[in-house]
C-alpha cells in the first residue's frame, strides 16, 4: 500500500490540507495519507528541515514524503521532486529537503508548473499532482528534467576548539521546551548553557524532578532538559542560544 | 477503499474524536479516516462551512464527509445525510453543509435520532454511524425520510456598483494573516482594504518581502496578504471588514 | 486491516510523533494509522488517561492503542503491553492504561527495553516496535514476561453523602468549556457548582443561549456547561473544583 505523509505550515482549520489530501486521494485512492504536521511556525523553513531531517528515513522504502513550507510560492523558486535512499520528496526548492537531497545518491527533478496552478496554492496544484504520480508508481524521471542546483541548507556544526572542547547553539525547542543543541559527546564532558554548568547525563533518572539534566537526545545530538519541566523556560533559553562543551579535566 | 472525512470543532486532546473514529471503523474496519480538522473556532458554524466548501469536493466520488460542529446538539434541530455531486456529506442542519446543499441534483434525508443517543454527542451516535451506512454502500434514502427544508448559509457576495466596482468584506483570515475577501476579479483593478491602497497583482512576486499584496487566491476570491509576513496583523483587520474594489480607471 | 492509534503529549511539529508512524509503517506497511491526540498538555498522565478511557473500547477488536505521555521515560519505570476485551494497549506503566487494565480478564507483560534504546525516546525505540509485533499478530506473551503489579489510577469517586447527595469534583474541562465531574444521577437532582445552584436537565434545550445547564454528559457523568458558551470562563472554575449533588427533596 502507498503511503504519502505531509508536512505544512498551513494549520489544518483553513481546510487547504484538505484540499491537498482530496488531490491525493483522487489519484491515489488506496494511499494511505499520513499527517506529520501542519502547525509548524508560518513560512519557518528551517523549522520544517529540522522535522523533516528526523522522520523520512523512518518510512518504508516508496513512501512519498510531501513538504510544503513554501514561503516563495508564486516567485521563480523551482519545484523539486526527489529521490533518496528509496524514498521520495516533493517540495519547494528552498532547502527544506536537504536532508534528503545531502545523503550520496540523491536525484532531484524541476517539475513543471501547470499553467493553470495557483500562484499562492502549489501544495495542492503542483506538489500534491507531483506525488500522486510518484505513488502511482510514475519513476522519478517522468516527472520533470534534472536538476543539480537544488539549494542546501545544512545543520551549523559545532567549533571544535584545541582542548577537546566545543561551541555550539541551540538549533530546536521542542514542546517540552527541550534545548537540542548541536553538541555531540558521550560521557566525561560538561555543558554550559545559560550559566548552568552541568555535567552530560545518560538520562532523566539521574537527576531529580525539577531539576536540569544535559543528555544525548533521541536524534544523537546533546539536549538540554528540565526532569518534568521545561529547560527554555527555566533557563530564559531559545534557538540560537550559545552553548558549550568542555571535557572534563578541562573543567577542574 | 472507502474514504471518510472528519471536520470538527472538539480539539482532538479530549479524545472525543477519537470515539467517532472508533465507532467509524468498529463498523466499516477497511474505510480510511483522514482527518481535515478539529480545531475550528469552537461552535464557529460559518468558519466551518467556509472550510467544508474548498475541500469537499477534491474528493473522490463516495467519500462521505463527517462535519460537526454543532452548536445546537441536543435541541430539536435536525440531522442530515446529504448527497451531491457523487460524493456523501453527515452533520448538523445548520447551514455548514451548504456548499454541498446548494449545487443542483442535492438531496438530503433526515436522520433518525436513536432514543439512547447522547443528547450532548450526536457526532458519536448519530452522526458516525450514518456515515457508517454510508460508508458500507447503502443508499442515502435507506437512511431517513427526504428533506427539503435544510438551512442555506450562501457566501455574502459584494455589491457592484455603476462604475463597475465592487463594496464587499474580509470572509476570513486565515494561519498565515492572508484576509480573504469576497470581491472577485483579474487585472486592472484596485482594492481598498485597512486604509491601503492596492492594485491586483498577479503573484507574491510582484512585490517584495513585508509589501501588502493584492491577488487572487486560490479560490478565486481576491486575497490580501504581506509577502513573508501577516496581512491581518499589519493592518489590524479582522474578518468582517469592509473592503472594496474600484477599476483603475476610477482611481485617477 | 490493522489498526493501531496514537495518543502523546509530543505535539506534531517536532518531528518525534512521525518517527514512531515511521517505525510502526515500516513493520507493519498495511496498518491504519490513527490519530487520537498529540496535544496532551506536557506530562499530564491524568488528562492522557480520562481521553483513553473515553475511546479505547469504542475501537474494534485487535486494536492496538500506543499511549506515550510518560513522564518517567529513561528512568526504571516499566514498559508495559496489555490485552484487554479484544484490544491492545502499550505504553508505561504510569497508570494511563488504567481503564484497560481495570476491566477484568486484563492481563499485562513487562517489554524488554533494548541496549540502544534512546533513553529519551521510548516511544519511538520501544513502544512503537512492541505496537508492531502485535499488528503482526503476535501474542501478548510473546513480547515480555507476565507483569502483574501495574500502577493503578482510578477516576476519584464522589462521596455519598446520607441524604442521598453526593460530594464530587470537577475532572476535566473539555475544549468547549465544558466541565466534566465525577457526579453520578438522571432527574430529580440540583446541582451545586461554582456558586451556582442548577437542575439537572436534559440537553442544552432546556436552557437558552449563554445559560448554564446541569446535564449527563455523552459518558454517563454529570456535566455543567454554558449553552453556545464557556462554562469554566463563566464560573472561573477548572479542574479539581468542588461540586455537590443535592436531591430535590433536600434543597426545598
Amino acid at each position: 500500500m502507498a503511503i504519502v505523509t505531509l508536512l505544512t505550515d498551513f494549520g489544518t482549520a483553513d481546510g487547504y490540507v484538505a484540499e491537498m489530501k482530496g488531490v491525493l486521494l483522487t489519484g491515489a485512492p488506496t494511499a494511505q495519507v499520513v499527517d506529520v504536521a501542519h502547525d509548524v511556525p508560518a513560512q519557518d523553513v528551517e523549522f520544517a528541515r529540522l522535522a523533516f531531517a528526523r522522520y523520512w528515513r523512518r518510512f518504508p522504502a516508496d513512501t512519498v514524503h510531501l513538504v510544503v513550507v513554501d514561503p516563495a510560492v508564486g516567485t521563480s523558486r523551482t519545484a523539486l521532486a526527489i529521490e533518496s535512499d528509496g524514498r521520495f520528496a516533493v517540495g519547494p526548492d528552498n532547502g527544506v529537503l536537504s536532508p534528503a537531497m545531502l545523503l550520496p545518491g540523491a536525484r532531484a527533478v524541476a517539475l513543471a508548473i501547470p499553467l493553470d496552478a495557483s500562484p499562492t496554492f502549489h501544495g495542492r496544484d503542483v506538489f500534491a499532482p507531483a506525488a500522486v504520480r510518484l505513488l502511482r508508481g510514475e519513476p522519478l524521471d517522468a516527472l520533470g528534467s534534472p536538476f543539480s542546483d537544488a539549494i542546501l541548507r545544512r545543520t551549523p556544526e559545532a567549533q571544535r576548539s584545541a582542548d577537546g572542547g566545543q561551541d555550539g547553539r541551540v538549533l530546536s525547542v521542542d514542546r517540552f521546551g527541550n534545548l537540542i543543541t548541536n553538541l555531540t559527546g558521550r560521557g566525561g564532558v560538561t555543558v554550559e548553557l545559560g550559566g548552568q554548568l552541568l555535567r552530560l547525563s545518560r538520562s532523566y533518572a539521574d537527576v531529580t524532578e525539577g531539576e536540569l539534566v544535559a543528555l544525548v537526545g533521541s536524534h544523537g545530538l546533546i539536549e538540554v532538559a528540565v526532569r518534568g519541566g521545561n529547560a527554555s523556560r527555566t533557563l530564559g533559553v531559545g534557538r540560537g542560544e550559545s552553548v558549550t562543551l568542555r571535557r572534563e579535566s578541562g573543567t577542574a
